[in-house]
């Protein structure tokens, strides 16, 4: 994949890419890749690779590249104004406009939204916002924010610290103090294996319970999670879970972050994943599909009850001291209206649970008896294939994550991008919302075949 | 200003705008302003306003508004391809070439640049990077960091914790534990009224020598700091104090931070303020100027020293575990790239140079015989007023922050804008680096008549 030239040069000489082996990328020991442009679910690249997105980037193109209505959009926007700032009642047409169209969308209950760039700052917001309701109600003390391990956040030191991978935590001294972790909802990895999936959930809301006592219910702020674990393995939660963990915040008056930056904007073939599983959150957080990656934006969707209380905050204590210099940055602002506005005409969130539904099938015919596949799962345009070195005990490789890693540099190899998950041996797929059945087989086909290839 | 229509109720009721009055603006007591273009240093609003532009933007759109240069290079890019991540060694042609112009322009010493959105979450970056190089380095007591009281790096929980300004802090529980705020080096408000520019300094070091020993200098990992005072105020460093505070650091092996949000890319009349003021940083945060704005995009300069533990780590650890989503967007490296060659085919640092002086001695003959102001200073194309009720006495307006956004207020009423800055009553600019002489005398007079208006 080397190409001997000055960019491949000033790549390994000035670029800190994020996620990779720093040493082995400096010295060419590991693989570049330019790419150069893309057409619905295909990229390619700058030698002459043409490759199906089945990872849709990192899950955020959910419209699929190249689309005109977005990109024109963009130009339109750059062209009358690139920049504005939104603070101090400041704002433009698409802003606002965007304001609206998230508001229309979003679950009942939800009253404004804060704009910001990615998912990681959205959830530092989130997390400021949450201590400063607590504040103006005059709890002090309750601050803490449980998570779930495996969760994923973001890649800040807050955000980090919400997430509950090993990774992310490692030699950065995260996480940070007053950040819980309960357990993960994942079922393929219950304690007991005679477990049903009606009694994990119970043990899970049990275990959830006791942190919140142990720790003093009046020193706990919020619990965070995505509907569907996403980077952590994307693993939908229990049967019963998300009733059962509203059941226990409402009882200790603990706020509930919907994590949606994966699952906003029609991934789970609904509009939110609040929706598809009767979330009632106090806080929302968007990103990705708000705008399908054509520019950074994310955001935080503020329930009616917080709201109200950050009214009073500003009302006794003047503006709030909250700001991103790039916050609703009308570039990002235009992209979403264009992209929400296609989602809609494209039918989109219907084709991700449909096709969506239809890859989890195709791919449970090509490698659901394969003796390494453990488990096949997903919802809506979310699938992963987890694999195991023995089915009946689902125990992991040795070294963990070296089989999946292999299983994917195969599946490249034969043109398709899949993502070997953080944390153990999972292939991870989560496509343009736009993918069409044919195109779910191609991946489903190239799958068998590398791992055929590899195991 | 209210423009009582379908965009304006929106708004209202769907936008959460940062650093705003909530409730007021919620129940359309505080004004909005929706702007539709710019163009030099002019932009323009719904209801028909030109304004000149005093603070481009939030001091961010350094090459002025409406450049064809930067929007076409945007839409072309948006064009080709809008968004690809960049993790394990993916790049584009537009972040690669960004990558080596950024370090071509960089102050001596520095090795790679890690991009992300905003300056906050740069400083985020940085913080995580001194703490793995501490880690790796197996120095894992050496963590805390040292700000300045009135330093701004930032609005998240880290970065807000970095930032030293009590609106910031205020209500959000504030500076988080291991960040320690030293004085701020503001000459006008030193201790004594008789203490020499010389004299201000030493005891700045002092303090800061002193605080390091109290801490115990084995936990504490670095100093971070804007080479001029920002948000706090636009204060330049009195004499010597760099080249003080350098000393001290390397003395207790502490990293430098130097945060060039607001001075990189040619504010001060040199490339970065780091060669202004003969700065070697180990990190250079960076923002702002590096797109004028036209997109968001940040970057965390990472030195030679820091660089060869990073690799270190990472052979010993593994992929580093750090990205955003949107780290080195496409959109905006594009955007990067061309506004750094516009900034050199313009000759924009040498003209904020030479017409930021210009303006200063243009607001010193306008406003410099008024009464109740305090001081005129800056350094390149930064300028702030500091108002005080009495010349001799340096004593501020109560309520404090009162009499400069009266100020502005009328300023902007006669078509430029300033800022009140936060904390004091100081009038701050930072016009677009293409700012005439002619353009720097209307700001000059604008200002003299409002404080005529005022006071």
């Amino acid at each position: 994949m080397l190409t001997n030239d000055q960019l491949a040069q000033w790549d390994r000489e000035s670029f800190f890419h994020p996620s990779t082996h720093l040493g082995q990328f400096a010295r060419g020991e590991a693989p570049q890749r330019i790419v150069t442009g893309g057409e619905g679910v295909y990229i390619t690249d700058r030698d002459g690779n043409r490759l199906l997105d089945g990872f849709a980037g990192l899950y955020c193109v959910n419209v699929g590249y190249g689309r005109r209505e977005v990109t024109d959009a963009i130009a339109k926007q750059a062209g009358e104004l690139s920049y504005y700032h939104a603070y101090v009642g400041h704002g433009t047409e698409a802003s606002i406009t965007l304001s609206k169209m998230v508001m229309d969308r979003a679950p009942e209950g939800m009253s404004k939204v804060y704009f910001g760039l990615g998912g990681s700052d959205a959830n530092e917001t989130n997390i400021k916002l949450v201590w400063y309701y607590n504040n103006i109600r005059g709890l002090p003390k309750k601050k803490k924010i449980i998570s779930r391990w495996r969760g994923y956040h973001g890649s800040g030191l807050m955000s980090g610290s919400l997430t509950g991978l090993e990774l992310f935590h490692k030699k950065f001294d995260l996480p940070l103090d007053g950040v819980l972790h309960t357990e993960a909802p994942y079922f393929y990895r219950r304690p007991e294996a005679d477990m049903s999936e009606g009694d994990f959930t119970k043990w899970l809301l049990a275990k959830l319970e006791e942190l919140i006592q142990r720790e003093d219910p009046d020193t706990i702020a919020a619990f965070i999670g995505e509907p569907v674990l996403g980077t952590g393995g994307i693993v939908p939660p229990p049967v019963g879970y998300w009733e059962g963990v509203q059941e226990i915040l409402r009882k200790y008056d603990i706020v509930l972050i919907a994590d949606e930056v994966v699952t906003g904007f029609g991934r789970l073939g609904t509009m939110f994943g609040s929706q598809h599983y009767g979330l009632q959150p106090d806080l929302i957080t968007i990103a990705k599909g708000l705008t399908s990656a054509y520019a950074p934006l994310s955001g935080s969707i503020v329930g009616n009850k917080m709201w109200q209380v950050l009214m009073q905050g500003t009302d006794e204590n003047g503006p709030i001291g909250h700001g991103w210099t790039y916050s609703a940055h009308p570039i990002g602002a235009a992209a979403g209206v264009a992209n929400l506005k296609l989602i809609d005409d494209l039918n989109m969130v219907e084709n991700a649970g449909k096709v969506g539904a239809y890859l989890r099938r195709a791919m449970a015919d090509a490698v659901g008896d394969h003796p390494n596949v453990g488990e096949i799962r997903g919802e809506g345009m979310l699938c992963a294939v987890e694999l195991t070195s023995d089915r009946s005990t689902r125990a992991g490789f040795s070294p963990v994550g070296s089989v999946a890693g292999k299983v994917v540099g195969e599946m490249v190899k034969r043109g398709v991008i899949s993502r070997a998950m953080p944390q153990g041996d999972i292939l991870g797929f989560a496509p343009p919302l736009c993918l069409t059945e044919g195109e779910a087989d191609q991946i489903a086909r190239v799958t068998a075949e590398a791992l055929r290839e590899v195991l």
